[in-house]
């Protein structure tokens, strides 16, 4: 076996290939995307808007503001989800939403009108479709998991805005349009986390864009990656709403005592803050106060002193995006759908990446079973 | 950035982890599944079944009579389909196999009486039961797609040929069940291959078993992956049936000259015959001389001898499996999805495997994207 290179567990630090999208420091706690810091790109008054970083991610600069301008009519137009979706949709069980997310996923590539075009235009135009159809089939499915009539989406508003119309039916305030708007963002790409990884496997053998998602919201779906920051949120409502920081502290050191994970912390890649939670601490402050519910920020800033205290771990991306979709009355099984409302951007730019400069992704694995070989006794034999 | 290790494109001859599954040797083309020599297994008269052989990856030892028996009964359960699966197959489109199978394996998820059952002995009982009802899937939906009734699964019939049943309506030959069965003991498990891979980077994030399979069907329907095999025989059949072997070696000359890729050759891993190779050729011959088809098998003794030649390359597990399948009568758009049939076994094998010792897998980029930091204009600046 020709295998030269013997990797850590998990890949960790190896380098799977050349990427242009996004620029990761895990040492300085640097973010950016196509040089971008993200602290510029989610600044609340005078960052970029998710539809400005979609076109980033996708063309590697910023948009002017005509291009942004067709780029939102475009996905307003997706966000008309074709009627067989929402058909199938409604006969669906609704237990899971990433689980529903995943088969309307695979189901919108049957009735994709570009489904077997494999061009770069093509896969460009199928880029933009799923990141409008995606916001509104988790809003959809948000309404009929929780009740309420479907609304239908308005093609005034910006893409945040009108997700959080299409779940609770209210037009946000601006404060709750530019802080969600912001979480999209901060959650847009991430270089090669688990699920966008997953993606680039799948794209690296030539498969179709839809292929490619569905890999990702499936691997996404999983407790150690999206599926964190509902986990957050839990173990708030678990410590109850009217415990306060001295009785959240008690919880989480007697968890920490039993060698238990507490949920938004820590990171594969960051060994300081990561740059996210910086702009999510501030906007779930904010909200908290605007909602009326400061309550979980003053639990939150609690754990987040003593776990940093206790086992030198940060907040990630995870922590306080909990509190503050909770804050935006988003049911918690919506956090990991939301999650990937937003990553679609960076998993189709990495997709479309891969297929512009391809190479099957195959490694190797160290084989540890039975000696090679076996002596083969036929079932009558046994 | 502490990136140790920079990895050759593709992860070519990277270790991603240890697995006690399948042993490859692509120097001297061996391939073993649990320490069990392929050209054992594979063996015609005294080798394997596929149930077996799927026994033997998810347990590492080979089954007793009684254990074969159980695991049998459990796979003819597995066929009978959910009532709303069957369903939600009659309302999709019916364009391609791979989209179905993808979106019907997720609804599959929906349906799982243990979907949210992540304990080692449920996730083997939902691998047990995917095996079963991927072939059922298949087949049902060949029959769909190309007309002909529904055919109820016989579970006094094996695997294989109750999948040839179900498909054709016709109880296959003794010859044809057998060259079926071999073929799926073949392609069953092929360690870290691209669909492989994904479901274990999707399996990492300790995400559901449901999720993970869905993620390797939309990978295994790439043409650099399980897309091959049809490849092959579209450029037989469009060769022509009476053309004969000096005008497929005229036709495959003229592709050589123009750079053309031909499919069925050359692996990342074998530098020597694939093994499976071997027995695929051997049963094609035979398939096609008792299906009154010869000439099939004649015209790609001679591309083979010519690729080989020309090129230095082998012929690989897709190139003979694409005549022995049109002579057991199976559609073209099914040669994926059979893939997917079989492949399920070591699949699900890798993924039980991933979760009993987990890490995430989390690799890195070579960013080589716009220097940071850029400086950023807001819309109305720019």
């Amino acid at each position: 076996m020709s295998t030269d290179t013997k990797a850590k567990g998990g890949l960790e630090d190896v380098v799977a290939g050349e990427s242009a999208i996004c620029y990761l420091d895990g040492e300085r706690g640097v973010l950016a995307y196509e040089g971008y810091d993200i602290h510029d790109l989610a600044d609340a008054d005078r960052g970029a808007s998710f539809e400005e970083v979609c076109f980033l991610l996708w063309h590697g600069r910023l948009p002017t503001r005509a291009e942004l301008g067709d780029l939102r009519t475009q996905l307003a137009a997706a966000r008309m989800l074709p009627e067989p979706v929402v058909r199938f949709m409604r006969s669906l069980p609704t237990a899971d939403g990433m689980d529903a997310l995943r088969t309307l996923t695979s189901i919108l590539g049957h009735y994709d009108p570009e489904n077997a075009d494999r061009t770069p235009h093509a896969n460009y135009r199928k880029a933009v479709r799923l990141t409008g159809q995606l916001a509104a089939i988790v809003a959809t499915w948000g309404r009929m998991a929780h009740g309420g009539g479907l609304v239908a989406p308005d093609p005034a508003l910006g893409h945040a805005a009108n997700f959080l119309y299409m779940l609770t039916g209210q037009r946000p305030s601006a404060l709750a349009a530019r802080a969600f708007d912001v979480s999209l963002v901060l959650h847009a790409d991430h270089e090669l986390n688990a699920s966008t990884f997953a993606a680039r496997v799948a794209a690296a053998t030539l498969t179709d864009i839809h292929s490619t998602i569905v890999a990702a919201i499936g691997t996404l779906k999983g407790p150690l990656h999206g599926g964190a920051n509902a986990d957050v949120m839990r173990l708030l409502l678990d410590i109850g709403q009217d415990a306060g920081p001295d009785r959240a502290e008690q919880v989480v050191r007697a968890r920490l005592a039993r060698k238990d994970k507490i949920p938004g912390f820590g990171h594969r890649v960051y060994r300081t803050e990561d740059p996210r939670a910086t702009h999510l601490r501030r906007l779930s402050k904010a909200l908290g106060q605007s909602a009326g519910q400061p309550q979980w920020f003053a639990m939150q800033e609690r754990i987040e002193a003593l776990v940093n205290a206790e086992k030198k771990l940060y907040a990630n991306v995870d922590f306080y995006s909990a509190s503050m979709f909770h804050a935006l009355g988003i049911p918690l099984d919506l956090y990991t759908p939301i999650f990937a409302v937003s990553r679609i951007s960076g998993w189709t730019a990495h997709v479309l990446e891969q297929y512009a400069n391809n190479r099957l992704i195959r490694p190797r694995t160290d084989y540890i079973g039975p000696k090679y070989p076996q002596t083969f006794l036929a079932i009558d034999q046994r």
